[in-house]
C-alpha cells in the first residue's frame, strides 16, 4: 500500500490522553438545510423556517441538531472508526450553539478510555469528540466508544482505562439557545398545542408513520456528512462480506426517527443533549422505518420558566409499526425489528 | 392512540368557512433551488441564472414557480388530504410574487365546499388555500377538491355546497413579475427563438423526451416540500394495499412535465395560472415520463406589451412517447398512460 | 416533429469557425456545494470550509473544480453532443478564476475541426468551449471532440480540419488562485503531510476506497448539470437499445474517481488543467467505482515557491480494486473493467 494513503487508525494506535484534530472542516450552508430536509422531511418549524426561528429569538434560522451531530461524527471517522467491528455507545452529548449557514466546524477528539478484548483481536476505544464553530464557540461535545480491531495482533494491550460516563446530561448542563420571554410562540404554526407542562414521566406515544429508505438516500445523507466508512458505500465489497448488503449509518436512522417524532412532540423544537444510544440491529435499504418514544424525565430548567426540556427514549423499529411500543423481548435483549434505542433530551417551550 | 399525534381530519371535521392555519412555514433557499434543478433538470433561464432574472426585470433569481406550489400544497397536506382517497382537481390558482431564497412562505387554507358521497363513507372537500410571503404578499392562491373518507360513519352529512369554479384564470388576473420595456430579452441565452406572438391555437408540441423516475427521487422531492401523504413513503404500508406499492405524488410529475416543455416552451418563464389539472393515472418508480402540449389560447395582457401568455394544456405520460399526442380513447376516458392533463397559463415575451 | 422543439445539431450542420453561444446561463450556490458533497463525498479541505479557504489566501470558499467543468459541459449538449455516438477525448483544458458560490457561468463553443467517417454516417466535430462568469473572466477553456451522427446522409463531406491539439497545458499556462506566501498552509485540517516536495515521477497510489453508483444518483448530479442526454435519463428508450440500460454521464465517474484520490493526495485542492481524457468503457447503476492514480510529472510554477502542480494519471474502475494498479491488457487496450483514463493537473502546496 503506497505510504500516502490513509488506512485509519488500529486499536494498538490509540493512547489515553492522545488528541486528533480532524481534517477536514466542513462550512454549513443553507443547502445542507435543503438535502437536510429532502432526506428526512423534517417539520420541526425551529428549523424550517427564519421566521419562527427569529420568533423564539434566535438570530436566524439554524440548521437541526442532528445535522450538526452528523457532521461532527463524520469528522471522526477516518480517525477512530475506519477500522471500527461496531459503534458501541454513546455518552455525555451536550449541544452548544445552534450551528447557523456559514459557520464552519471543526473537530478534535481525546482518547479517554480503552480496553483491549479478551481475545485479543480487538479493543473498546473512548473517546471525546467536541465540534467547535469558527469562533471557537463548542457546537456539540459528546463521548462514544467503539470497538476496533487491532491491526497487530503482537501489540501488547494497553493499561485499562474505563473513562466515568454521565448517566444523563444533567439540567444545568444543558444549553437554551431560545428566549421566549415576552415573545409568542406560536403553537399552530409549530404544528401541536402540547408544550412541556403537557407531558407526562411514562407517557408513551406511538409516532405512527413509517419512511422507507432507498440505497442513493442513505449514500448521499452519509457522504453528506463527509463520513467515510466503508461499509456503507461499497457493494462490491459488502456482496463478498457475510452480511452482502450495505449497511445503513446508524446516524441516518437517528434523523430518520427524529423527523417521526414531529408526529406527538411538534415542539420538542431542537435536541440538547444524547444521553445514550444503542443501534440495536442493523438497518438496509428497503427496511420501512417506524418510531416510538417514552418520557423519561420532565426536566426544569435552572432560572428558566419559558423552556423546559424533555428527556426522552425514542425506539425505532423496522417493518413494524409501534402501536404496541415494541423494544425487548422476554430474554431482555432488543426484538430484531429494533433498530435504535436513543436516550436524548428535547427542548419544548413551557405554557 | 396517543392523543398526541395528530390522524389528520376526516371528512365530518370540516365545515363551510373554516379556516386553517397550516404548521411548518418555510424558509425557501438556495438550497432548493439545487435540489429542484437536480430532481427535474429544469432549464428555463429566469431560474437558472440570476442575470437573466435580472435582465427580465426582477430583482433576483427567483424559485420555480411549481416549487412554491410544491412548498404551499406540501403544508396543507397533513389538514387537509392525510385521510384523502383521491385528489380530484385544482381550480383558480394564481401565482402572486415571485418567492426568492430567504422567503418564508406561510399557508392558510378556507374550507368552501362540502359534499357527501352517497355510499356515506367520504366526501368531496373544496378548499382554498394561500401562500404567503413574509411580508404578507400572496405567493399562491389556488382552489383544490379531494375526497376524504370519514373518520365516524354516524356522522350526519352536512349540507351540500359546491363552489363556483372558476373556468380558467382571467387575463386580468393573471400577475406579471417581469418587465421587458426598455430592456433585451436575449432568446439565444433562453434558449429558443419562439415567443407568444410565433404560437398559435391549436398548435401542438411534442417534447420529445423521456425522464425515468427513480424511488429515491420522488421521496426526495416530496420530503423537501414537507408533504407527509403517507403512500409516497411506506413501502411495508403500501405493499399490504391493494397497488402494492409507493405512489408518486402527483407534484412530481407536473415538475417533470413542465420541466420536459422547455423542448418546444423554453421562452415560457414562468407559470402564471394553474386552470384546471387531473391525475389522470398513478405513476411509479420505474415509469419514464413524456409530455405533449397544446396551445389552449393566446392571451394579451391588459396594458402590456412586452408579455403575453400563453394557456396551455400539457398532458404527460408513461413509458409512451408522445408524437401522436396520445390523449383520451374512443370512450373519451383518458388512455391508461396517460398520467397528468393540466390546463395552466405561462408567460412569455412578445417581440 | 414540431418546429419549435430542439433536435440538436447532426454531422452537417456544423462548420469551421461557427460559434455557438449556449442556451441557459447557470448560477452556481450553495445548494450546488452541498448536492456536489452528497453525490461524491469530496472531503477537499479548500472546497469544504470557507476558513481553510480563506487560509489559502481566496475570498470565500469556491465550489470543486470538477462542478464548474460539468457545469460548462452541460451546457454544450443540447447544441454539440445531443446526437453523439460517443464523446471522443479532451484536451488543453484549462481552469482560470475560482468559481465562487452566485457567479453565474455562460459558455460558448467554437468548433475548430470536422472530419467525416468513412462510413459517411458520422464524423468527428472538434470544439473549443469557454465558460466564462458574469464578469467576462474565462472560468474553464477546453476542447473536445465528439462523434455526432449525420441527420441527412446525403450531405457533403465538410473539407477535413483536425485542429493541433496540445499535449499537456505548459506550466506557464496554469492558472494558480492560491496565495500562500506568508500564510500557514494546515497539512493536519487537509487531511495529509504530503506535499508537492513528496510526489516522485512514477509514483503509483491506490485510492483503496470504492463507492457503488445508483440510478438516483447519476440522474441527481447530470440533471443538475443540466446535461440534457437522452441515454442517462430514459429507461424506456434505453431498454429498447443495444445496450439496454441508462448509461452514466462520463463526468460523474471523473467527479467520483478525483473524491476517491483524497485519499493519497489530500494536499491537491485542486484542479489546474484537464490534459486528456478517455472514458474507456461504459458504467451502470450498480457498479462500484474504485481509483488509482500515477505521477506523471512534477511541475514547478513560473515564479512560485508555495505552489507547485503534479501531472496525474487517474485510472478508475469498476468492480475491481486497484492493488494492482489496473489499466491495459496485452493487447494495449483498456481492460474491460478499466472505465476512466484522465490525464491532469492538480494544484498543490510546497514545503
Amino acid at each position: 500500500m503506497s505510504t500516502k494513503t490513509v488506512a485509519g487508525n488500529y486499536f494498538e494506535d490509540f493512547t489515553i490522553g492522545q488528541e486528533i484534530v480532524h481534517a477536514t472542516p466542513r462550512t454549513v450552508t443553507e443547502g445542507d438545510i435543503a438535502l437536510y430536509t429532502a432526506l428526512y422531511g423534517s417539520r420541526f418549524a425551529a428549523t424550517s423556517a427564519a421566521t419562527f426561528a427569529e420568533s423564539m429569538g434566535l438570530e436566524r434560522m439554524p440548521v437541526d441538531s442532528l445535522l450538526a451531530f452528523h457532521l461532527v461524527f463524520g469528522k471522526t471517522v477516518p480517525d477512530i472508526s475506519l477500522n471500527a467491528v461496531a459503534n458501541l455507545g454513546y455518552a455525555g452529548g451536550v449541544f452548544g450553539v445552534p450551528l447557523y449557514p456559514g459557520d464552519t466546524v471543526t473537530t478534535t477528539s481525546t482518547v479517554i478510555g480503552l480496553k483491549e478484548n479478551s481475545n485479543g483481536r480487538s479493543g473498546v476505544v473512548y473517546v471525546r469528540s467536541v465540534g467547535t464553530n469558527q469562533k471557537g464557540e463548542m457546537v456539540l461535545d459528546y463521548i462514544r466508544w467503539v470497538m476496533v480491531n487491532k491491526g497487530n495482533l503482537d501489540a501488547p494491550a494497553p493499561e485499562i482505562v474505563i473513562p466515568d460516563l454521565p448517566g444523563a446530561v444533567a439540567a444545568e448542563d444543558l444549553k437554551v439557545p431560545y428566549d421566549l420571554a415576552g415573545r409568542d410562540y406560536d403553537t399552530v404554526l409549530a404544528g401541536s398545542p402540547y408544550l412541556w407542562d403537557d407531558y407526562e414521566v411514562g407517557e408513551r406515544i406511538d409516532h405512527v408513520d413509517g419512511m422507507t429508505i432507498e440505497e442513493a438516500e442513505h449514500m448521499l445523507a452519509t457522504r453528506l456528512y463527509q463520513n467515510t466508512a466503508k461499509v456503507h458505500f461499497n457493494q462490491h465489497a459488502q456482496a463478498q462480506a457475510k452480511i452482502g448488503r450495505r449497511l445503513i449509518y446508524g446516524g441516518h436512522i437517528i434523523s430518520l426517527a427524529r423527523a417521526l417524532t414531529f408526529n406527538g412532540l411538534a415542539n420538542g423544537q431542537s435536541i440538547a443533549a444524547i444521553n445514550a444510544g444503542a443501534h440495536a440491529n442493523p438497518t438496509f435499504a428497503g427496511d420501512t422505518v417506524y418510531a416510538w418514544s417514552e418520557v423519561l424525565e420532565r426536566i426544569e430548567l435552572p432560572g428558566r420558566t419559558d423552556i423546559g426540556a424533555l428527556r426522552l427514549r425514542t425506539v425505532a423499529t423496522k417493518d413494524l409499526p409501534c402501536a404496541d411500543f415494541p423494544y425487548r423481548g422476554e430474554d431482555g435483549k432488543y426484538l430484531p425489528q429494533v433498530v435504535l434505542d436513543l436516550d436524548y433530551t428535547v427542548l419544548i417551550p413551557r405554557r
